[in-house]
């Protein structure tokens, strides 16, 4: 039995205080009661927080790693999540800085089915950046998202993936959409020979998750988009661990924003878009790209691309994948700032190109290779 | 059919930065490319954001009311929340004030089931504060957990809660748990006559949902707990929507931290913790009172209490319910500031009452009674 073992930076006026509060996290984050009234026994000498480490980090702030015992957590990426930071999000002054699971939970969330060497085996592209056009936007009917796919497609696209907010609305329902995305991907590989991997996003309500999830596999989505920050990392890791099921996951960062703008407050970048995808079975992490219309720094993003590939992270390496503001004539600068194993976003720019939006694909393919 | 309105505090450092950024928003949250390559025709003129009022508020922010189509909402909760703020939620400097959803998203969201009125009924409780003890601490066995139930009948209490961390750990199985509790409850109405409401705590993973919800249903809790920022505000309107069900929710804030502590960015107090959880379904919404371990102010507070009973909001009026830090000793001071409308959360200091927790139950209803 190892124990998972969170790393805190804690704001304080003093060392007395941030003990103080490391403390209060220990108990807040199990027992939930004060000290005075937690059994005595194994409730309080395995069960209640541990303080590991604590040291001062920088001016007004310390850092604590406090460990918690498995049984807190059971087999629930939910409940982990909850002894992680439940409580202690709400509280002003305390970021989570770093999540080690340990061996325990490792083997009870064992992460990606796919992971990098997964999902470029199934694209079957085997080096270089994976491109991944977005079919938008939301209002187009199936067809018209359809005839994208299929320029895509022709274009050697390696994923098409459909945009976070198409749902299931009215104007392209789930169902009708996926099949003829499906259908166009078809057309497109009987003329070229390949096609390219196919997220659909997965909508609610929660009544129709299931149904949805087996609708899309039976017409030919290759894989499937969920928003962790609207509907839990819980139905990132259902749909990883399903074994007849075996899609792959991409998950996209929907109102994950309440953990990041808030420097004093929330989860670093690399815990909330590395660890935790990895941990909840995603093999492609969405995150805002520097440079783009989000305020992520360069730093940020590197932090965040870094976690999805720790070979010492839990579960296998997955792919990040930059969405926003990426266009061709980035490709060099963000080629030499992520590398190879990344899948590149392409949205709002591409469809600038019309019905050249299968050149403008190549062109990126040709601009990641040269800059390779 | 009418439009889900949005306001949003912007910071920016000039009038047209933040008319940019409000435009930013609009496009955004709907059609997510830049403005030059949106369809014309309807997407054009009804599904990307509509920026209806624009003022200042403030040194460096201004106000806007952004309107959105409902077709854009779909009938998803989570997509609605999509639509509210996904992808801004991750930029800087912009917080939502207000979210009216309008007739159209009304009708779609009725709400809760049971609602002030509702939970009322149920309990018997028709005047007063309700008093809801919580079962825990984590690591105690169903036995134990049980018996604290039992002696929180015998003393009146209008509720018992399981805490939100209980999950489906080994010290205290969830079914085993539920089995437990309930028989000791239906034991106590044998001496008594009176049955408190008995929210268990309902835990994932994802797959065991509906079998989970299915038992406690059948084992004899009559009322749920979930965590929408740990499974999403689509399991809460899953649960609401259940005729056959029919079994009242309390929304525990687990992990929405990130929301509240980021003044600049997240959301108001009321949105998150009273519209949102309004239009999921929720009867009862949890939040950390003022003066306890939270840094709550008690204007934020009042706020969600405000609302969760105001007449106007989305669905019946709800219970907020504060907890953390009280005790029979703030029963006053609590009363004062809250009204009656409210399920007050007894949870560590009653513990320390031992085996005479039913008479501390016993001097909080006297407390409020005299308080009244």
């Amino acid at each position: 039995m190892s124990r998972l073992r969170v790393t805190y930076r804690i704001r304080a006026g003093g060392e007395a205080e941030a003990r103080a509060r490391a403390e209060g996290i220990a108990y807040e984050q199990t027992v939930e009661v004060p000290p005075d009234v937690v059994p005595p026994g194994r409730i309080r000498d395995e069960i209640v927080g541990r303080i590991e480490e604590m040291g001062p980090d920088g001016e007004g702030a310390w850092r604590a790693v406090i460990s918690y015992h498995p049984d807190s957590c059971g087999d629930d990426i939910a409940q982990l999540l909850n002894v992680v930071f439940g409580n202690s999000s709400m509280q002003r002054g305390i970021r989570v800085l770093a999540v080690e699971p340990g061996e325990t939970l490792r083997a009870r969330h064992p992460g990606a089915r796919f992971g990098i060497e997964g999902v470029r085996r199934l694209t079957g592209r085997l080096r270089g950046g994976l491109i991944a056009p977005v079919l938008k936007p939301q209002g187009l009917d199936p067809g018209a998202l359809a005839e994208i796919a299929w320029r895509c497609a022709l274009g050697g696209a390696d994923i098409v993936k459909e945009d976070h907010g198409l749902g299931d609305l009215p104007s392209a329902p789930f169902r009708a959409r996926v099949e003829a995305i499906s259908a166009a991907l078809d057309r497109a590989e009987a003329e070229t020979g390949r096609r390219p991997l196919y997220f659909a996003t997965l909508p609610g309500p929660w009544e129709r998750i299931e149904d949805n999830i087996a609708f899309a596999k039976a017409a030919g989505a290759t894989g499937l988009l969920v928003m962790p920050g609207l509907m839990s990392f819980a139905l990132s890791a259902r749909i990883a661990r399903d074994d007849r099921l075996a899609l792959p996951v991409m998950a996209h960062p929907s109102l994950t924003g309440g953990f990041v703008t808030d420097p004093a407050g929330g989860m670093d970048h690399g815990v909330i878009y590395g660890t935790l995808q990895r941990l909840s079975g995603a093999d492609i992490s969405v995150f805002p790209n520097v440079g783009g219309r989000f305020g992520f720094t360069a730093e940020e993003c590197r932090s965040i691309a870094a976690a999805c590939r720790d070979p010492e992270g839990p579960g296998q390496p997955i792919l990040p994948s930059p969405g926003g503001g990426m266009s061709v004539d980035r490709a060099g600068e963000m080629r030499a700032m992520y590398g190879d194993d990344v899948v590149y976003l392409l949205g709002g720019s591409l469809l600038r190109a019309g019905e050249r939006i299968g050149e403008e694909i190549a062109r990126m393919r040709a601009a990641l290779d040269a800059a390779g």
